[in-house]
């Protein structure tokens, strides 16, 4: 492909979740200021050498340093001062003896029990970031911490990469936005991947739904692929007579379809396609086949726009309650329930009937994913489970 | 805790990652109406008893029936009807049997080489959801396919806890909005928490910054605690003279105070209260410390205030490249750098002085946990690592 999804700029405060779009360099050192890394006094480190607890050495307080206040405080030869964590250092003293091995004797007379070495207990300017230090490289995902980071470095604002704009259509004479007369059904899939696409950081298009009609399909199609950054259209239900969104896309522009079918189960009549650039994927009818078609096919496409790379999904090791079988050739998601028995996680595989049956999505928990080359696993294996929601604890 | 946050309802096309407050009955069959499940022919089971590929039976074609479409159509002994995936079923017929297995010999006549049993290739009235079915039970976060379920029941608008309110401090001389004037920091915390808990599902309460002034910090910790279902507080850096949001807490409401001091590293300095029936988290100052604390502390009180429970987060096994201490008795959060290097992930720990250092979570991809009974791991062990960002590969 190579249309590219372009950059904005939002304020950090907006910046949670999205991707930066440059690396982003420090403007500053951070701390900004030479400052006391413990509470206790502030020192030049020389005038306490040899100081033990059986033999200390007693220096002359000229001052409190307080967080939050600038210093100009010059500590002379055998001079300190109380400080706390946090507040500037004076310019000449170069260590912070901590509290617990000091005793205050006068109001200006200080015992110090131990030898300092310079720079203890100090925190050095720039020691957490130097100005200039890339902070972020591109691509990152932004976490609450880096918010943190972000304002800590003065940034008011950062490049990310634009949500990128995902068109949605469903195709089939049966579908209807939520009408349940007799012979149709509700379009589940276009709500389903609307919400699937704001899941990842994407801005959802609504194309609607058009009738098994080539060239209500064509129109709607052009408009998508134009207005967004890639372009996902679920068939009807039926892959027979009404198959008509290959022909349809094939049409539209170059290179069209590149893969139509797909070695996996559920979900074999996917169609991989690109056109002017953009990706057009066009996903099976069933609500389940669709799912499982945009996890394999449309989450790598997201992150490819993003040009990110996500973090892996939750995984486990789960005992297997009873065989299960995949298919030679092709991949196979299982979706299984999985409970946690007495000691350990175990995965039920969910008997249905097939793709036909979204409650087989609501119900489970996780898929098993049954490599291309593995004939199955048996009863008692571990085996690892894609977990999309917590699992059962026994009992429950 | 005693206070627990409302339910309000929310369209289904808002309801993606919102968390069901009650259980969800279904208001219909799921098929609406019996369908076909393949391409074919709708058939009477009793009438191609015996058929086979070398003696067929041949049927009375009287329709063809699209999808989409209501039919009223009635088959007779030994009549049939073409039919798509997802059409409607003809009253009488109890079977499909699919195209492969038919011939067509002319207009109105049909071959079939295959024997059908009732109830075959046919998707039944509430095989996939039965009326009166609980389709999701109360505490479940709705994901993109349940979406796409709640879509197919028809219904417009679910029931769900409402978002919680966490209201947000921080305390400190030091701190400033975004200011550099030397003895000055930014004030990363708030941010950093009030991107957390949006991200967790909550509506933060920004309640801004005080300085280590005992009645400015009551009266915001008593406005948060009134205004929010839970109040966040983040102490300044220095915990020694100023450490004075305890005594505040205290000082408002019953029990107030439970816990100060806890047994992990870092954000050893973290406080536990209750006031009111509302908990009350006093954070440490350094990023890094709140940071583990919001994990380790605040995640489950959201969970516990959205009453659900959360999806455990990504862990690898990774190799570790060196020895890493923990401390008996204290749980222990070592950041690493996971990188996946020839053949196997491996996590380096960050070296770095201590909690003031925030730049070690911004480099770092994911935490090992020492838990408080282990001295710590040694090189070459294989350990588990919470990831929050991919791992890098080797050669990056």
């Amino acid at each position: 492909m190579t249309a590219t999804v372009g950059t904005e700029t939002v304020p950090v405060s907006s910046a949670l979740g999205r991707i930066t779009a440059e690396d982003i360099i420090s403007p500053v050192d951070l701390p900004p200021f030479e400052r006391a890394a413990m509470d206790g006094y502030a020192i030049r480190a020389e005038d306490t050498y040899s100081a033990s607890t059986s033999s200390p050495v007693t220096l002359r307080s000229i001052g409190d340093l307080q967080i939050g206040e600038a210093t100009n405080l010059l500590l002379g030869k055998n001079e300190t001062a109380s400080i706390v964590t946090g507040a500037q250092m004076p310019a000449s003293a170069n260590a912070v003896v901590m509290v617990e091995y000091t005793k205050k004797i006068s109001d200006d007379q200080v015992e110090i029990y131990t030898e300092s070495r310079p720079g203890e207990n100090i925190s050095r300017v720039g020691e957490d970031v130097q100005k200039g230090d890339i902070v972020f490289r591109r691509g990152i995902k932004i976490l609450p911490p880096d918010v943190g980071m972000l304002t800590s470095l003065g940034l008011q604002q950062i490049p990310v990469v634009c949500k990128p704009r995902i068109a949605i259509l469903s195709t089939g004479n049966e579908l209807r936005h939520d009408a349940h007369t007799i012979g149709k059904i509700a379009d589940a899939n276009r709500p389903m991947l609307i919400s699937a696409v704001k899941d990842l950081g994407c801005e959802p298009v609504d194309m609607g739904i058009v009738g098994d009609d080539a060239e209500a399909i064509h129109d709607k199609l052009l408009d998508g692929i134009r207005s967004a950054d890639a372009m996902l259209v679920t068939a009807g239900t039926s892959v027979g007579p009404h198959d008509i969104v290959p022909k349809v896309i094939d049409s539209i522009g170059k290179p069209g379809m590149l893969v139509h079918g797909v070695a996996m189960r559920p979900s074999m009549p996917t169609g991989l396609a690109a056109v002017d650039g953009k990706a057009v994927i066009s996903l099976p009818g069933y609500p389940v086949s669709a799912y499982i078609a945009f996890i394999e096919f449309v989450r790598p496409l997201i992150a490819h726009l993003l040009r990110t790379k996500p973090l892996p999904p939750p995984t486990v090791k789960a005992r297997l309650s009873r065989r299960i079988a995949g298919i030679l050739g092709s991949r196979t998601y299982i979706r299984v329930k999985v409970t946690f028995e007495k000691t350990e996680l175990v995965a039920e595989p969910i008997r249905t009937s097939g793709a036909g049956i979204l409650s087989s999505l609501i119900h489970s928990n996780g898929f098993i994913i049954v490599p291309e080359h593995v004939e199955g696993y048996e009863e008692g294996e571990l085996v690892d489970v894609e977990l999309y929601r917590p699992w059962e604890t026994s009992g429950n």
